[in-house]
């Protein structure tokens, strides 16, 4: 299988990343400069205001991306380490990847290319797509093959959140389109690309433990937490930013809620399933993104958090096992129920929270509406405008019908790429295994049980 | 034993949980609705400040109650999925629940509920009573009784609470006396209401492991760190929150390296036990709520948190066996050890505190004190009115006799309707599993030992 | 061994602790008051918004120092409890009794002691460099001696820092000087001082296993999230803020990259190892701090963060093992390779800024740089004042030389000092044993395996 590529595969990861980062240096060397330090007094009080504002919110995506993300994916109990390295990895990676490429698109202006902290959380949005992405190949995948996929990902995502947001003047403030849509069908795609029509046996590695979903359900729950910060983040300060945490927090806590119920609802003798409520809690905070900052009723947020739990978990009871069948398609963390159904849920409902606002702001100038409710429909009313509401919610259907076309097919050919042997993608056996990337010595402090694969594999596996 | 309720209890759960839902979607959907927004843009200036203040305490109290207290209660090794979870399940259920009678309590005003963060915070406060209560029955509960204990407990606290702070206008910024003493006596309340006199053989799943404990800890650890946050969250800003920050700091401060002295003394051969640090470290914070904001030396924080720790440690060594013995009480987290003891420390405290400011105030009238410490006192010298010192300390003595009282009595009450056969009480051998409440596949992908309960409880031991 | 202390050496560690905060609740009842209130609202509102500058700042190095450390100190995968424990009561006992030492030193004003969230914060950075100091000798000790360690390291870091800092007018914003290499070469001193030229055999229970490497893990990712609040919370609000907090988020990022890099290479197998990781990943940070508020270009930071990496993976890999056959020094977490090494780097780096920074401030005044470099470098360029930049450089030489030095002699004589045999060193078979330390039941209930040390050491080992 390695005969084609006969440079011992071992060594492309590091070459491959050591080059990467020569050129990163070379790139930042040539490029990239601070902006200029504030004249006067008003202006620095006014970057250190800005700051404090930005910077509780930024470290709290850091720890959701770094820590949560990274203990949601050890919930395979062999694999946890590569789980936790290969998320921080590709973080790191995807990040000044698209801090380059934003750099050369965005904001190439006088030769210089500026840096601040909000590019960086813009390059940090791009990474998160190829995190979510690599969650459908889960384990059975190398770290050269992941890295691939984020050298693809990542002008792809770039290009299509131009065309959506730029371009069509989607509305979509915490990423739903762009983000989770966009990378569940792309890491769809790739899964799809790369493994074909063939079936994977199922490997006994896949089934969690209760202590690696302990681990991963303390991910969920920090994810849960910091998600307000997530959709919050780059809202206009004030009114607009105060709405999408409350719309966030109300979402994500009727998902927790109904994902038990769903969960406990679905199973027969009405016991709950780990991987319902490490996802189905996280579903409304897909969702809301779309819609967080608009003027709509409290009552939206709960109900499209509701409904995403139900549509979560009944993808993973119905529809994971339904693709898998009819179109061998292999999802592994199930971030189609995570990301791609709720996605589409929110960005359905973001079309129908525009027309309603709009029907509500016209009602309101005839008749003597609630005066809160009609206020802030008003407000909402006219802000599309030439376009005007309709136009607008067609413009989200159509965002999301980029963001799921662009990725499909760019995920496809990424997948297609994969399969190069020298990738070194593990055979079968050897899937969802950490000995296969970690030197992990016995108790004696001998080499240990990796020294030959197989039979380490194997041995680790007695011994966890 | 289910003969009285034949409809399944299994799906009791999800079908209360369900019908809740419901009910909240159509009470958002009736009352509830986001404040105007700002006309002004100073408004907005304003809005985004006070955002910027509260917001980051905010997410320090998430990640308290959501991860910390969660991974506190995982001490138990079988038991984590659970424990974790059904905190989780209540800490929703009971913020939706305050959030609909605070609504209909406080806010109601022109037939609009007003939703904003405050309110999200306050509802919170209200839910944190419900997870320590439950502490006093962990693992031999069923999901069903928990959520009664919630809808129960809700309620009075909001009642206890009006009649504490606002009604006998005691000083609580931080919760000791309407949180913590009232959740503590509520529980211990449900938990005599429900076990009555009936004596429970020891589990050998109650037992401790070294890795169970070491998450324990990682939870107490998340707590500590957040826990000037909690108490300083409804503080006046400015001064008054400075001051509540660094009296908790300094309390928690004093109050683990206490815990260490007063465990390791009490211990025969001067070994620590874990869970006298995973409570004691905390007791302090417990404690100083009550008092934190108000004027007194610095060394009363530390006092008051290091006194904490020794009621905390002793109690868990002589006071809960006794209380288990005499009184068959049962408490399985030693909630009367970290929340009854140190809350009425705290309380206590704040009585002494309260006279020693108005002494000290009207000695610094006549004498030439210290010009800090007698200005300070002065300033606090005068704030309690009409009532004067005197009277506000006899207050404060008032509220914890309301929120000892008032818990008990309905938390007993609370427990008696926990014995209703249909709320799926766990028969003992099966108490402190997973395998009772999650579907746990074994490592061959077959439907897993939990098929047949007892058998897949007992098979789960051998395996863990 | 114990017969020079017959008083039973199991209570020193409880009686000394307790002698010690009750000398420290009389200090702080004689001297230690807060600040006088704020007169006016403007003041309030002064005191308000530092308040929300500087405290998310602050919770962030708590959960660094109390959670991220402790995690990161898990490794060992029997002394998981022993090893958050002892980080935990080491970092309070030391801020307290940085604390009273700072108030003795600097807050001496009116006979009063000033306690403020600075001083807090500052007693922190003290208490930062014991528990970086005490990694060298992590389960070969007993906590009565590093409790000793920590007496004996508070002071002399305080004079050190002043000479550093106040005396020789070192520029060290991130502490790399002061705290990271200071640490760094008295916990060295402490090990050799300690141990001499005896040579420990290998312990089996010092070997980790993929669970507690993945724990350890953990603690890493939570200390790199937060290390940028870590090196900026000290520096000037506004752009020099900004500036360390970008600096630090490439150094560590580009820390994190290479570290995988340098630890592919250098495996024959290309496996990677979960210390290089552990480590590695934080290298950028230790060495970013000393430079990040100054004025250098972006890719300045990547290219310290990068060799940072190299330089710490191959301590590792080469030196630890060199230091220990050839100088028999031990050093238990690789301290030397993360603090040690990269402090190096880094104040050598911060000598060629300050030269690079001068330098370009000169060319820009006679040639048409580009703006924003020429301007950056120009502010920067007069900042040394009369001494120049040549002598601002040696300073920071000059700093470096004072650290290794003062640190390196006073913590061999601390070390000496641990061999004191009432300080109750357990010996070699009883290492890296939570079971020394901690009442740990078995699951009947029993006083458990701990009752006789070595056999309960070794059935703990069994079950484990």
């Amino acid at each position: 299988m390695a005969a084609p590529c006969p440079a011992r595969p071992r060594r492309l990861l590091p070459l491959s990343l050591g080059l990467f980062q020569g050129a990163l240096l070379l790139f930042f060397a040539l490029f990239v400069t601070y902006g200029e330090p504030s004249a006067r007094t008003e202006d620095a009080n006014l970057v250190a205001n800005q700051l404090y504002g930005i910077f509780p919110l930024f470290q709290d995506i850091q720890v959701m991306l770094v820590v949560g993300l990274g203990l949601l994916l050890t919930f395979l109990p062999s694999y946890g380490l590569s789980a936790i390295t290969h998320n921080f990895l590709l973080l790191n990676f995807s990040t000044q990847w698209a801090l380059v490429l934003q750099g050369l698109l965005h904001h190439f202006h006088r030769g210089q290319v500026r840096l601040d902290l909000h590019s960086v959380l813009t390059a940090e949005f791009a990474a998160v797509t190829v995190v979510i992405s690599v969650g459908a190949i889960l384990g059975t995948t190398s770290p050269c093959q992941l890295l691939l996929v984020a050298a693809c990902e990542v002008p792809v995502y770039l290009a299509c959140e131009w065309a959506i947001i730029t371009h069509l003047g989607v509305l979509d403030v915490g990423g739903t389109i762009t983000i989770h849509v966009f990378s569940c069908y792309f890491g769809l795609g790739v899964s799809k690309g790369l493994f074909g029509a063939s079936r994977r046996p199922v490997n006994p590695k896949e089934t969690p433990t209760p202590r690696s979903d302990l681990m991963s359900l303390v991910g969920t729950l920090i994810l849960w937490v910091f998600w307000p910060s997530f959709v919050a983040v780059l809202c206009q300060p004030g009114d607009a930013q105060h709405r999408a945490i409350l719309n966030t927090l109300l979402a994500i806590s009727a998902s927790a809620v109904t994902a038990v119920v769903a969960s406990s609802l679905l199973e027969g003798d009405g016991k709950l399933s780990p991987s319902h409520l490490q996802n189905g809690s996280l579903a409304g905070g897909v969702a809301i993104g779309v819609v967080a900052d608009m003027a709509m009723p409290p009552v939206a947020a709960l109900a499209l958090g509701s409904l995403s739990a139900v549509a979560c978990v009944l993808g993973f009871r119905f529809l994971t096992p339904l693709l898998a069948r009819k179109l061998t398609l292999q999802d592994q963390c199930g971030i189609h129920n995570l990301h791609g159904l709720p996605g589409i849920l929110g960005a359905a409902a973001s079309a129908v929270a525009i027309l309603a606002a709009s029907a509500d702001a016209s009602a309101s100038r005839f008749s003597q509406a609630s005066p809160a409710g009609g206020n802030a429909s008003e407000a909402a009313g006219g802000q599309w405008g030439d376009r005007g509401a309709g136009g607008q919610a067609l413009c989200q259907v159509a965002g999301l019908a980029v963001a799921i076309g662009g990725s499909l097919v760019s995920g496809l050919l990424a997948g297609a790429l994969l399969r190069l042997p020298c990738l070194a993608q593990p055979p079968e056996r050897l899937c969802f295994d950490d000995s296969l990337y970690f030197k992990i010595q016995d108790a004696a402090g001998s080499p240990g049980p990796g020294s030959t694969d197989e039979e380490g594999a194997l041995a680790l596996k007695e011994r966890v």
